[in-house]
């Protein structure tokens, strides 16, 4: 699987032909015969990608098709093209030959880890909940949900099976997932986020291209940016961005706004750019709980696992302090703090034992019972909109589609549901489900008698009540006075 | 109604002032005093509007207010207005006498009869449910829903009323549905996509255009294009877009990004601009079940009829190997085709077929029953989300807002709702409910044991489970062994 | 907490400074050298800020750090950095030294009101049913609602409270909520819109600034905004918009498309810039039933209770007329008014009188009960949604955000949640409570059977329903026909 003899020996002879003059000391000179031969059809047939190649840096770095997709003897996918031995897929172990770097980074980061969720909850919604084996191929002939097919597995990425004369299969490609699994064993795809076949940096630094995925009702970070601040300066500022410049330092090279990338990715004046999206996270926001991303990369074997989220913190403090003061970021992160530990301990923690709690009661299978769906959009959808718009100051996101929908599924629906589910069990003739409804009742009732919730009951304190009362009146009067 | 007469005239006479020398063969070669002096006041009362135009095509060409807004004497909506008879409403009829193969494309497309919708379900919710009768006007005294007016009408367009002295209805117009029906008989309005008063190609070549009718909860192209690879280049890549050039064939003039236009409408080497949008267009997804659109056309008494699939399928890849290669656009079609078919076979046409069953068994009117907005819902806007997601490879609007809300809607809501109204009827008094309560619910039970649903009930097959578990473990191993 | 004096000096003395030459009538001559001294390290440590301050109209004008963030001794927020005494908030009072008409506009204005929030409905959501007292900092030492300080204050604004040493409390800052309390009794954040640190008028009149508030379930102007003909050609003529003009008259400097900016602030030929946001409005769109403008001015005690709305209406009027024609904007407000009318008549007006019958019947804390959520969702949300996408043209948020979830909740959940808790008290035990049911089934039952309501009973009359067969049928054959 490896194509790294192939294609040096394509770069070392498109060195050789030169002759006459010394060799460059990186790459080739002028741009191949194999990839001359390609274009000379390619052009007519397929005009616009050999543009947005002509538009590309491998166009003057005389990195043409062949370079890329020339392929070795003995590669799964590796096929005869007009007596060109190739492969249409271009893996990140084939991009590593140049930026070996980037690629490094890449594959510590949990974007390659992410089709990881083919063995995951998620993935049973989409291949037996909405999903059935409807899509047969030749690759998979027992059949794949179509619903992951043409979902889940275009953000997350699938393993890319080959069939005869290394076509690729159809249940599996087009895919571009981030964390595709590719014949050579490889993880990830760079067109992921480069998209082909300009492969632009800038391309990858607009937020645009990180929306691909990070949009929706369950991780809605594009919505997020675009109405906080720094998406509203992105938008009105685009031609300031210096979208193009190499060098794309924030504070040295553009200033008006910061994308995506500017605060995940991208250089400083003192930290270098990185492929890892997660060394300036100091939040995993992604379970029921949030838990720290070095908890999150030590349960899947990454190398951050040893990168405490203070670090983290720091890293994007780095970022934070050029166009802030040091109080406005320490302040941030203490909203910000709050928020997190707000749904935690009001909703995760006691919604997540609540849950386990009512499970004996369920009927077996998973999302045939109306309290897994609410139990699930509570913490998957409304729980990390929440977090996410306070991470990233989207005031509407944080409340409305996030705080607001989590106490109205709280109290509107996951109560009710457990209360008449206990309810239903306490005299069940199976002493197993009454003793679990009387435990799941006792629990629910310790929950609605704390603090956090004792209001829903009516036991406000009256000293609490008063205390509102009077700040809302000395509020209003403010206004009515002047 | 027909405003050629006069509007030749127009042109000839402008031709004839000009007397010296040879007329040209096409246009007028200044413009009309009747547009000057038209403009004399427009120039400072409309200010912005006298701009547009200034800033169009149609500026240059000498077409002025009056080459467009001059009528016949015995048309319904002309009226004297300083010493001109003018109309206000601008048809399809009327741009025809320049454009004349736009409008007749743009007549044989479903665009053309978006109007029909007034006859139609959708027209019954914003009339009946959602509206009254309470907007009485000069021209519509029984009275029209608002709702129907602000809502429906604005993108389907409606039947304009002429008032005396060539007002127009205010009921009626403001009206640019692109399916409007006008006084000289003609159906359409041009400026639903070429906006007044710069009628330019390149906004209607603009995404956001299209996007003032197909966005939303039942039809969301417009975010499905945002999250797409396509919408994501585009947004990073406009300024390299060439919008404004007239010829704009892809591949030859842009190579950045496809827009809907791109796609749907405009030049290919090979494929001319058509103003038909249905011809490269392989499923019709509005129904319940979806359906090819020559079955659709054929519905409709459009000559598409004539047209297969297949065809206008041939019309579409033609598009897409300007920037992909064949095996993956046939794989990408593969992809599409069995989401089509999931959604279909495993809740279109059962979800259809309950439906029909559980009627008897419901109140008299539509939408007065909790049941008739869950399968409304089920099919019309989460059901259209996930085709139409797949079909633009939009994998949020395909999953999480698609067959994640379909297989929500189903499970959660759907089937109970179907069962205790089956259980309730069972012994109805009426023999004929009982009688239907009873095929409901045999037909409900055939449906949720067949392979598709009977996970729900908690028979998945030993060997499935088994099955299933494996894949899962294996999964997990590969990253946990790393 | 007035730094008019230092700052007059520090002007001064930059004034003096410059000696030989006669002092300039406006502005400083050149930069101060306390500025220069913050300059020094800041372009370091805060590059971006550095050049977003170098990108601003007030660095040409030579108002540098110093000249805004210096402060007078005894402010609370003062603070000595590096041996000159300066805050780290700029209020509306320091920004009134330079720019005092904007200001005076502003404080007269809703806009500068928006803290009112924390007396009322909203806040209680944030502050108990979604949140607690689990936020507590030093100048909160009694604990607040991390989602009112992530979500509601961002926007609306808060109390910004002042610790030692001039810091501020981290739930009170990082703030820019447009109705901020300031320290020195000024309200309002003038960096709301005019995104620090450069402060331009651009970003102001650029959609996506008013979007950071107006958009979401509840107000989605920013959505509303993006569907209409004028988002739809802002986004596709945003090169032409001359944003940075310091004039921007419509239909002299600009006129391919309003903004936000354009109807609502900004100068026509006949209108001067205005900072009251209010003063072209004719509906209040906010409570359970519409009302005018001059109605809730007067509620908050401003200058606004004497400007009718007809007024503010015919100030509209002159923005539109720049593009629309006299006839077209009569027409369009009456079909905006008719929108609203149907929204207050058939939905608000008899589902707030329903509510308030169920209220002796529900339990004691507002939000405990599903009613509660129902009711608030459909007003609060969905009818705002309907009544705002009329107000814009956006035909989907007004039928498919708007109307059709109006109907939907009202008809699905409204109604037969209304129904259940009326039986289950007519014959409570406590005679108050069945007294308050049988009031509650009476009135139920003469809203359904109105002439608004009836179909869903079943009882439109047979004339009505004959009527509408008529005309769909007619309308179908339009098409058949053909």
């Amino acid at each position: 699987m490896n194509r790294l003899t192939t294609r040096a020996l394509v770069l070392a002879s498109t060195l050789a032909i030169t002759g006459a003059v010394p060799a460059q000391v990186f790459g080739p000179r002028e741009l191949g015969e194999q990839s001359k031969a390609c274009i000379a059809c390619h052009r007519e047939h397929s005009p616009a990608l050999y543009q947005q190649w002509g538009d590309s840096k491998h166009y003057r770095a005389n990195v043409g098709c062949f370079e890329c997709h020339s392929a070795n003897e003995g590669e799964p996918d590796a096929y005869m093209h007009h007596n060109q031995l190739i492969a249409v897929l271009v893996t990140p172990k084939d991009c590593s030959r140049c930026h070996s770097k980037q690629v490094e980074e890449f594959s510590k980061s949990h974007h390659s880890k992410g089709a990881r969720i083919l063995g995951s909850l998620d993935n049973v919604l989409a291949e037996v909940v909405e999903g059935n084996r409807g899509f047969r191929t030749e690759g998979l002939p027992e059949g794949v949900s179509a619903a992951a097919v043409n979902g889940c597995w275009q953000c997350h990425g699938t393993e890319v099976k080959v069939l005869a004369e290394g076509k690729l299969d159809p249940a599996t490609w087009p895919n571009s997932g981030i964390g595709r699994i590719n014949p050579d064993g490889s993880e990830g795809a760079c067109n992921a986020c480069h998209t082909r076949h300009s492969f632009s940096a800038a391309q990858a630094r607009h937020p645009s291209t990180c929306g691909k995925c990070h949009m929706g009702p369950d991780h809605p970070q594009k919505e997020i940016y675009e109405e906080s601040k720094h998406g509203i300066n992105f938008f009105a500022n685009l031609n300031k961005m210096n979208m193009e410049s190499p060098k794309w330092v924030v504070g040295e090279d553009y200033w008006a706004a910061p994308t995506c990338a500017t605060c995940h990715m991208s250089a400083t004046k003192k930290q270098a750019v990185t492929h890892d999206v997660g060394l300036r996270i100091s939040w995993n926001n992604r379970p029921e709980v949030s838990i720290r991303p070095e908890v999150a990369d030590a349960k899947m074997n990454l190398p951050g696992a040893g990168i405490t989220w203070e670090t983290r913190r720091a890293n994007m403090v780095d970022v934070c302090i050029n166009c802030h003061d040091t109080q406005w970021v320490t302040n941030f992160y203490a909203q910000y703090d709050s928020l997190v530990d707000l749904y935690n301990t009001k909703f995760g923690v006691p919604g997540k034992e609540l849950y386990q709690l009512a499970k004996p009661l369920l009927a077996g299978a998973q999302f045939a019972n109306e309290l897994d769906w609410t139990w699930y959009e509570l913490w998957h959808h409304e729980g990390r909109r929440a977090r996410h718009g306070a991470s990233m100051m989207g005031p509407d996101y944080t409340h409305w589609h996030g705080t607001y929908e989590v106490a109205k599924r709280f109290y509107s629906e996951y109560v009710p549901q457990l209360t008449e589910l206990a309810e239903r069990h306490l005299a069940d003739a199976d002493a197993g489900k009454a003793a679990a409804a009387a435990a799941l009742r006792a629990r629910l009732g310790e929950v609605l008698n704390s603090e956090d919730h004792k209001w829903y009951i009516g036991k406000m304190s009256p000293e609490e009540a008063a205390r509102r009362q009077r700040a809302a009146e000395e509020f209003r009067s403010r206004y009515e006075s002047k």
